[in-house]
């Protein structure tokens, strides 16, 4: 899944001239139905491809009724794109004669390359050099291959070659695994969705993942773009791509899979102990306006969700859900899991109630959740229920309606649909049905609903999760038209960034002097302290004079970046004679724990106490680059499990947005007769350690600052204990 | 909803003789196909009913071929079973006709009864005393009825009387939603589970939810118990027949709806702000060994993977998964759901990975996730598949294995369902297929697989849960075996109740002088401290000699239950002149901030500080009655979201359950470099506040032990402050 050489981006990918072809030649095709190349042309003739088929292999006169040609150069008319399916080793001669017959496009389906070791990787080298200067672009080596469903193109085998054959739609998948990526593409067709492009990427020699999404983004034949992927080099790149998404209006859903880690992360500080590999990937979604994909069910249930959203002009970022149906069960359960799913409860106006009451018989509830009472359509007719709907959508204060047929019967399923596509006209805000009828018991309900994008989900639970993710892609892009480039890395890294000269890429864990020191410079808050050094230690009393106790008393060595836990720091010290002996104790501690590390001296701080701690840190994610965490912080930061994170570079509306996500919030806004802390100055911090970071991107690998004490409104932060970790050279990771 | 009357318990139910009739009449059968009459015969006629079946209505001669009877009185055999359909007011006279002809059972589909108001109610009462007095049982009224699907007998109407047909089958399910329970079986039924009785029970004026669950469990028939429920006035005996199902080996799959409270809860305590109603079912069910549903396909997957549970005789409660398959893709999904799902992740014996390695190619991987690579079953053919099989199965250190065929063809998904058909008996452990290939592709797969109840399931994510889901029943059924009265209410109450004479259901918050008496009456450390009197505080120095300080200084009045956010609290104080200007600054402020609170006095404690803060708690849930609640404490216990609870009375086992599941667990055990702290003492509170809940049941409201101060281990734990509150006689809710 590695990838050798990004060209992508120098030229820009075209995918109707690369992957509609007018002619496809099959270099090793087969007789043998187990063989690759026997798939892909058997799946060409089913699919009923209507331009010119090649199979080549010089055993065989012709194949499935195809004349065979012996190689390449036999192939009398021009060649568009070239699928090989021959052993590994003879690849390059293939690739060869494709650049001799000016050939466009080349799928590899051949394993044997980069995935087996360096040997493979030369002969994967040498195949694209040679596909470079000829000007082909590559999928592969090591993949199913691409369809292209609409114009019949199958250059492909396994899975996506054989049935169940994909209808034609505006769905392009784009996935790392064949396997496992088209399962999503099945779970899909199973709800009749239909697809434009479906492309497995193997190797990614030469186009990789990130570079189709690219370019799917732009063929207008594409909606909605789908991706699992596992490996990727670059995730800004990937965020890139979801920006451009985002502002075509084109949702572009993701599996991320490998989220897991295997076992704990080495990590030095407090932040790169909290911060795990999902936390990230859901950050940078976030940012990217991505749509998650985390279950097999979310690629249906997403994607009608999301065909929808063009009838929705309108559409907000409202989360305000109203539920009607007949079934009490079915709106307690769509409830439990609304709240689950970030929804809100759609509260009526009056005169909402009073437009549903005139409609219901009296045991039913106009309110939200409205019950019209079991065999309510049977009774008062479709006009009364298409009226209930019209004065539930037409209440200000509902974003989204789900409708619970529940287990109607098949015809109470088909005449509930007949009124929506009636009233579709009138459907102004997304509208869910939840529907349990087995879809073969009420195929013409679903396809009528399917005619008019109004998504059917088989689970209240799912039609809440599906609202909450149309909801939370609204909040994006309402939030990148207000902000087109926040998030994005400026040019410059941002205006507080401290001389990059203090950062050395040394791998050292720099001693807490230093670590303040370059938050100082950027502008945050330290407290009043003095460093003893060691050789003055005797001295101490004296040269504290300025600073008022009681006191922090730490060693300062940068051999130990957990103090506390060899017994290095003493805290609330009076003055005197204590701090003399809190002195000498945490030098005896530092003797008798760690008698090897080197010992810089001591600090003493003025003892900072009146505040709320938090924690603000820096990770350097491999792929990521500088990702920035905030949390609960103290001693036991990581037993809070109370943090978020974002992909730096951040601005202060997103620094905002990351105090939100903190079940702490509401303490930092004040809370139980307690003032309202300085929220202001945490998002300052936020936002020059982050630029900090993404100026000594590559260097920097942790930074933490725990506890951050933050005090009361106006009062501002201060970093009571800081830590800055560099990379060391060979493990920079950029 | 509400059941008015109890008297399952007293008469035992024995279902074959309630809900298989001999003989069926229909009160209020109809030509009109909206009504239920019509249904429910009509659905009889069409299930191919055995038994004689009596439509009455005195407006027809006969109804869809069977002769019709003008009343009850008239039919000239014995009637089993009564359906009643007419209108409510009807109701009572149908139900004399009934006593006269010794009817055993009535379905009363009926509404206009208790859910109707006042008057609805006194009907549905008059009813009932006439089925008791003639020793009728009732389903009903204002329900779908039942239907008992092996001998062909539908008594309901609404979706339970129409297509889908279900299967015959051995799950039985039991429903307070008609509609939404239905669902379930409609889930089960598309993945072709059979069922043996699906009861929707309305108003439960007779037969309820649990008494039925209890019933089902003696059926030889029915080997698994599925049930939506909202309504539950006695979760106790829910727990009870949890209990009892474990013992019998039967599962109890159950999905509570209506969790979601609706605002917060109005609590004086942080334990009942903590406590949410879902995180009380969820710490029921856990007690009680049932298992929660909360998501639609839970049911048919949850049930494939229990219906496999018997073929598994040694079958334990491991986590340890093992996961064979060629797509890598799956693979990495299945990892992340595992770990997601509380799976470990299964590390081979150098045996297994020696023997898996001679049976696959060299780029495969023989260690877990075990990579057969892409097409290795026609490459090597299906004994090396069933070997691989076997070597994973025999490792000692895996629990649990995943299959993943993916999207393998609907040919190699039949090809690998027959290995595994033939190699079913050396299938030793829990074994789950991951296959996205239609179902109607592979039809022929998927029914040789549920032959030999191997469960299908269509995505990794839904494979990991369900082996969740067996493991962690299979835990209880394990600790229920180890101790089978564990969670059981004591008769005495336990040993550590203080005298009941010290509370009193008065509705009060008890000041903080007598909460801790209380707890000290039961064997909970409180600091040392003084009571100094409103009238003596002039005096308070002398008072408090004997108490070391530094000092915590606390107003007492038991009309302000937080005092710190009045100011009433101050902490650290130094001894002398300081504590009484910290006395007169309590007292002032309570004054200014509440001057219509009875000031009791000022408490004067030792200032405790080294330990970390725990809070003890207990709500009065309504239905469950006392539940104890740990987590982390102190003034912002609710931020930090770290809980969780059980239903009263726990034992020691339980309550060291509690303290694992904590995020702070790591910190009570010892970590970085700190000391372990002392569980023991957590242990000894739990359980003795446990003692005293359950002792006061009915009169304590709510306790709050915030902080617990726990030290290191030996030294105990003690409690700094604590809150008591008593219901108000008139809400005394047992």
């Amino acid at each position: 899944m590695t990838r050798t050489d990004r060209t992508a981006g120098d030229t820009p990918i075209t995918l109707s001239s690369l992957l509609s072809p007018r002619s496809i030649a099959i270099v090793g095709a087969s007789d043998d139905p187990a063989r690759p190349g026997h798939e892909t042309l058997k799946a060409l003739i089913a699919m009923g491809y209507q331009g010119a088929v090649y199979p080549i292999n010089p055993k065989y006169p012709e194949l499935l009724g195809k004349p065979c040609f012996p190689s390449l150069d036999a192939v009398p008319d021009p060649v568009d794109l070239v699928v090989i399916a021959v052993p590994a080793a003879a690849v390059p001669g293939v690739m060869e004669q494709a650049a001799r017959r000016q050939v466009r496009m080349a799928v590899v389906m051949s394993g044997g390359f980069r995935e087996t070791g360096d040997a493979g990787a030369a002969l994967q080298d040498q195949v694209v050099a040679i596909a470079r200067a000829a000007g082909i672009r590559l999928i592969g080596p090591n993949c199913l291959g691409f369809a292209n469903i609409p114009d019949r193109v199958c250059a492909a085998f396994g899975s996506i070659s054989r049935v169940p054959r994909l209808e034609a739609g505006t769905v392009s998948l784009v996935t790392q695994s064949g396997g496992f990526g088209y399962s999503l593409a099945l779970a899909c067709a199973e709800e009749s969705i239909g697809f434009r492009y479906v492309i497995a990427t193997g190797n990614e020699a030469d186009l990789g993942c990130v570079d189709l999404i690219d370019a799917l983004l732009d063929d207008p034949g594409t909606e909605i773009v789908m991706t699992y992927l596992e490996g990727l080099p670059d995730a800004r790149a990937l965020m890139q791509v979801g920006r451009k998404a985002l502002a075509l209006g084109k949702p572009l859903l993701v599996w991320k899979g490998g989220v897991t880690e295997q076992g704990a992360r080495a990590a030095a500080t407090h932040t790169g102990s909290i911060v795990g590999r999902a936390d990230v990937y859901r950050a940078l979604f976030r940012q990217a306006g991505i749509v998650e994909l985390n279950e097999m069910s979310d690629a249906p249930d997403l994607v009608k969700a999301f065909q929808c959203h063009a009838r929705y002009p309108g559409m907000g970022s409202g989360r305000r859900a109203a539920v009607i149906g007949g079934s009490g069960g079915s709106a307690i359960v769509f409830c439990d899991a609304a709240s689950q799913a970030g929804l809100a409860f759609a509260e009526f106006q009056p005169a909402t109630v009073d437009r549903v009451a005139a409609l219901l018989p009296p045991i039913g509830s106009p309110t939200n959740p409205v019950d019209l009472t079991a065999g309510y359509i049977g009774i008062r007719g479709p006009k009364a229920y298409a009226d209930v709907i019209r004065a539930v959508l037409d209440d200000p204060g509902v974003d989204t309606l789900c409708l619970n047929f529940a287990s109607s019967s098949p015809a109470g399923t088909v005449a509930g649909a007949k009124f929506l596509v009636d009233m579709a006209g009138d459907l102004r805000k997304p509208v869910f049905v939840f529907s349990s009828m087995h879809k073969s018991l009420a195929l013409e309900a679903h396809t009528m609903l399917r005619d008019i994008r109004l998504p059917v989900l088989p689970s209240p639970v799912r039609v809440a999760k599906a609202m909450g993710a149309l909801a939370t892609w609204a909040a994006a892009r309402e939030a990148a038209a207000r902000a087109p480039t926040a998030g994005q890395a400026p040019a410059d890294g941002g205006a507080a960034a401290a001389p990059a000269s203090l950062l050395q890429a040394d791998g050292r864990a720099l001693d807490e002097v230093f670590s303040k020191a370059l938050l100082r410079s950027i502008g945050v808050r330290t407290p009043g302290e003095v460093m003893v050094p060691a050789d003055a230690l005797a001295d101490a009393l004296r040269l504290v004079q300025d600073i008022d106790g009681p006191y922090a008393v730490k060693i300062v060595s940068s051999d130990i970046p957990h103090k506390s836990d060899i017994g290095g720091v003493r805290l609330s010290v009076p003055a005197g004679a204590p701090l003399q002996a809190a002195i000498d104790g945490v030098v005896a501690a530092c003797r008798e724990h760690a008698p090897t590390a080197r010992l810089q001296g001591v600090l003493v701080s003025e003892m900072v106490t009146d505040g709320f701690e938090l924690l603000v840190g820096v990770v350097d994610e491999p792929a990521v680059g500088p990702v920035i965490v905030l949390g609960q912080g103290g001693v036991f930061a990581e037993a809070m499990g109370d943090s978020t994170c974002r992909v730096a570079p951040i601005d202060a509306a997103e620094a905002r947005s990351m105090i939100d996500e903190l079940r702490c919030a509401p303490i930092l806004r004040g809370t139980r007769g307690l003032p309202a802390l300085d929220i202001d100055a945490v998002v300052e911090v936020l936002v020059n350690v982050s630029a900090f970071a993404w100026a000594h991107h590559g260097v920097l690998a942790e930074l933490d600052i725990n506890p951050l004490f933050v005090r009361p409104a106006g009062c501002g932060a201060v970093a009571a204990d800081a830590l800055v970790v560099t990379h060391a050279p060979a493990q920079s990771s950029h």
